[in-house]
C-alpha cells in the first residue's frame, strides 16, 4: 500500500537553456508563477506556508553567498520559511522528499518546492563544476564528471559487451524525445553516427553522450493528501520515496557496474510505495551521460544487469517501449541545471500521470512514475520518488 | 499544548577552536560519537536511520565541493539517507526543525543532525564570509558582516540611549560564561574596558564586540516521542519552532531597531510550543555582534523592545538573573563555526534543562529553554527552536 500522505497539486518549469536574460529571482518566480497558474482550480500564492529550495550551489553564480533564503522576498513571499536543500545532483528530488515529510509531519499543510540553478553566467574554468573540486589534492588535477563516469562505462564494455552504439542509442532517443518538449534546453533530433562521430570528452564518452550545463527552474506544490480536492480533480500522490549514500570515492566502489546507491534507494522506495519495478508506467532517470542511464535503468531494475545497452538500442526505453524512461528528453536534451533538475523530472511525471505530455505521452496502466537522480562524486547518493495516480 | 512529537535522546559537541589538526570528516565523527556516547541508555550507531548535515559553506574549506552526502561514510553509516541543509548562519538550527520533521512525519523513526564548520583553513580574503559576496555589485565592495550590523547598534543608540558600556556588557558577560564552559573556543574573562579599547571594526562595534571564526561539529540524535523512555529516562522534547524570512538587502528593512525575522520566528515558536517568553529559563541566542544580542533579547520578548541594553549592563542576563542568555559562552566567547552553532546551542540547552551545565547551570523552573539564530545578510532568516523536559 502507498504512502499517499502528499499530494501534487501543481509543477511547472521554466524553459531551460541559456538563460542569461534572467537573473536566479527572475528564473525562481518564473518558476513558481508557472506551478500556482498548473493548480486545476486555482491557487492564491499567499496559501504557500514554508518553502524548500534546491540549489548546489548558489555562491557560483556570482550575485548571492546563500541561496534560498532570499528567494521568498524575490516570489513576493517575504515572511515564510524557507529552507535550501543541497545534495549535489539530486538537489531538487531530494527537497521534494523534505518537502513531502514537512507536509507528512502536520507542521505545514501547503508547501512550495522550488528548484533553481545559474550554470552559464560563468566560465567553464570558475563555473560551478570546477570550484566543486576547489582545493582538493585529486580531484582539482583532472578529475572532472566526465572522469567520474567513464571508468564504468569502460567496465560494463568489458563485463557485458555493451557497444558505443548502445550508448549512443540513449543520446539519441533522449534528444528525440527533447525535440517534442517544448522547455528543453536542445531540441534537435540527432542519429547515432552523430554521437559516435562528435569528439572525445573522455574515452569511451563524447561529447553527444554528456549532457549540457543549463540554466534553469522549476516549482512543485504539495499539500496534506486530505485536502488535494480542494484544488484538483485530478492529484498526484506521493507514494513513496528512498535515499541512499555510498562511499563517495571511486576507489571505495565495490563495483563499476551499478551505482549501489541506486540500488538501495530503489528498494526503499519500492517497499515504501508497495509495488516493484514492474508497475512503473514511465521513468525520468539521472542521464548525466548515456551510461549512466543504462546503469540507472538495471540499477532501478527495469532490465537485468547487463542488459541495458541492448535494451536501450532495441528501444524498450522509447516512447513507445516496454518502460519509456525519459519522455522528457532527459538531462541529455533537456538540460541539467542542478538543483532544478530533480524538480522538474517530476513535472514531467506529473503531466504523464495525468496525461498531459503532449506529443510525448506515454501509456499509464498502473498509475506508477518514478524519478530519480544520482550524484556527489560519481555515484555518493541517490534519491528516488515514486508518484502515483491511485488513492 | 507543546508539540513534543520529537524527543532529543543525545547532544554534544567537539571542542571548538582552531582545528588544523582535524579534517571536516574528523569533526563530524567527533560530533557523532560523543553524541552516541551522550545517549544514558546507550545508543548503537547503526540505529540512525537518516542524517541531517548543516554545513553553510562545503566549497570553502578547499576539500570538498559537496558538504553532506560524504559524511555517512566518514562516520561509518555509508548507505543511509542524508541531506545537507544550508540557510546561512541559522543552518544548524534550521537542520534541527528539518529533522524534527522528518520523524514526526513517521518516515524515519531515528535521526541525526550534525552541524560542521571549517572555517580556519582558509585566509580570510579567500575564507567562507568574504567568498559568501563573491562577484556581487555591492558586496564585494566591502558589505562585511560588521558592516551589516553595525547600523542596527547606530540606531538603536540614538532611538533608546542604549550605549557602547551596554553593547560591551554582553560580551564581557558571554565571555564570563565561556570561561567556564569547556567547549569554548575563548575562555578568557574580559572587562567593559577590554571591549570599549579594542581595535575598532566597524563604528560603533569594535573587535570585542564580534564574534570569532570558529572550527567545530556538534550532533544531535531525534527520535520519536513514543520511544524516547528506550534511550533515556531523562527525554527532552521539541515543544516548538518558527522559521521566518525578510526581505534580505538592508535598502529594504521597515526598521533597524529590530531583526523582524525574529520576530515572526519567535511569534510561531511559541504558539507552536503553548508558551511565551516568560516560560522560557533560559536562551541560546545568535550574538555574532553585542547588538545583535540585545537586539534578540528584545525581538524574542525576554525585555520591552528599547530595553535590552541596560537589561545587559544589570545583569538580567547572567547566569543568576532573571533570563540567563548565552549560558554557553555565545557565539562571542564559544565561537560561531557556522553549520555547527545551532546545533551546538541545542546542545547547551538540552544540558541546562537536564541539570547537567556544571558551573553553567541555571534555575530551570519551567522546563524550557530556547535556542536562536539569526542571518542571511544581516536578517533573511531566523529559526527559534524550543525545547522542554515537559511531557
Amino acid at each position: 500500500m502507498a504512502w499517499n500522505k502528499v499530494a501534487v497539486i501543481g509543477a511547472a518549469l521554466i524553459n531551460f537553456g541559456e538563460l542569461f536574460d534572467q537573473s536566479y529571482e527572475h528564473m525562481a518566480a518564473g518558476a513558481f508563477q508557472a506551478a500556482c497558474g498548473a493548480v486545476d482550480k486555482g491557487f492564491d500564492p499567499t496559501q504557500v506556508e514554508a518553502a524548500f529550495v534546491a540549489t548546489q550551489r548558489g555562491t557560483l553564480w556570482g550575485q548571492e553567498g546563500i541561496a534560498g533564503n532570499t528567494v521568498p522576498s524575490a516570489i513576493g513571499l517575504a515572511g515564510i520559511p524557507c529552507t535550501r536543500i543541497e545534495n549535489a545532483c539530486p538537489s531538487g528530488s531530494d527537497a521534494f522528499r523534505v518537502g513531502a515529510m514537512a507536509v507528512a509531519s502536520g507542521v505545514h499543510e501547503v508547501v512550495l518546492v522550488i528548484g533553481v540553478e545559474k550554470m552559464r553566467d560563468k566560465s567553464t574554468e570558475e563555473g560551478l563544476l570546477s570550484r566543486a573540486a576547489a582545493g582538493h589534492p585529486i580531484f582539482t588535477r583532472g578529475e572532472t564528471a566526465p572522469v567520474l563516469f567513464a571508468p564504468f562505462a569502460t567496465r560494463h564494455m568489458h563485463e557485458f559487451g555493451t557497444t558505443r552504439e548502445m550508448l549512443a542509442s540513449v543520446a539519441v532517443k533522449n534528444h528525440y524525445n527533447g525535440a517534442r518538449d517544448p522547455y528543453a534546453h536542445f531540441r534537435n533530433e540527432i542519429t547515432i553516427d552523430d554521437v559516435l562521430n562528435s569528439p572525445p570528452v573522455c574515452t569511451p564518452l563524447h561529447l553527444l553522450d554528456c549532457c549540457p550545463q543549463t540554466d534553469g527552474a522549476s516549482a512543485v506544490l504539495l499539500v496534506s493528501a486530505e485536502r488535494a480536492t480542494e484544488f484538483t480533480d485530478s492529484p498526484v500522490f506521493v507514494a513513496g520515496f528512498g535515499v541512499a549514500t555510498d562511499h563517495p570515492y571511486l576507489h571505495e566502489k565495490s563495483t563499476f557496474t551499478s551505482l549501489t546507491a541506486t540500488v538501495t534507494a530503489a528498494e526503499r522506495a519500492y517497499k515504501m510505495a508497495g509495488i516493484g519495478p514492474a508497475d512503473i508506467d514511465c521513468a525520468e532517470v539521472h542521464d548525466c551521460f548515456t551510461i549512466t542511464e543504462i546503469l540507472d535503468i538495471e540499477d532501478l531494475g527495469f532490465v537485468e544487469k547487463g542488459k541495458g545497452g541492448i535494451a536501450s538500442l532495441d528501444g524498450e526505453t522509447s516512447l513507445t517501449g516496454r518502460i519509456p524512461v525519459n519522455t522528457s528528453g532527459g538531462l541529455l536534451a533537456k538540460g541539467h541545471p542542478i538543483g532544478a533538475t530533480g524538480v522538474a523530472q517530476i513535472t514531467e511525471c506529473w503531466w504523464q500521470l495525468r496525461g498531459e505530455a503532449g506529443e510525448r505521452q506515454v501509456a499509464t496502466r498502473n498509475g506508477f512514475a518514478l524519478q530519480h537522480n544520482v550524484g556527489g562524486r560519481g555515484s555518493g547518493v541517490s534519491v528516488v520518488n515514486i508518484l502515483t495516480t491511485n488513492r
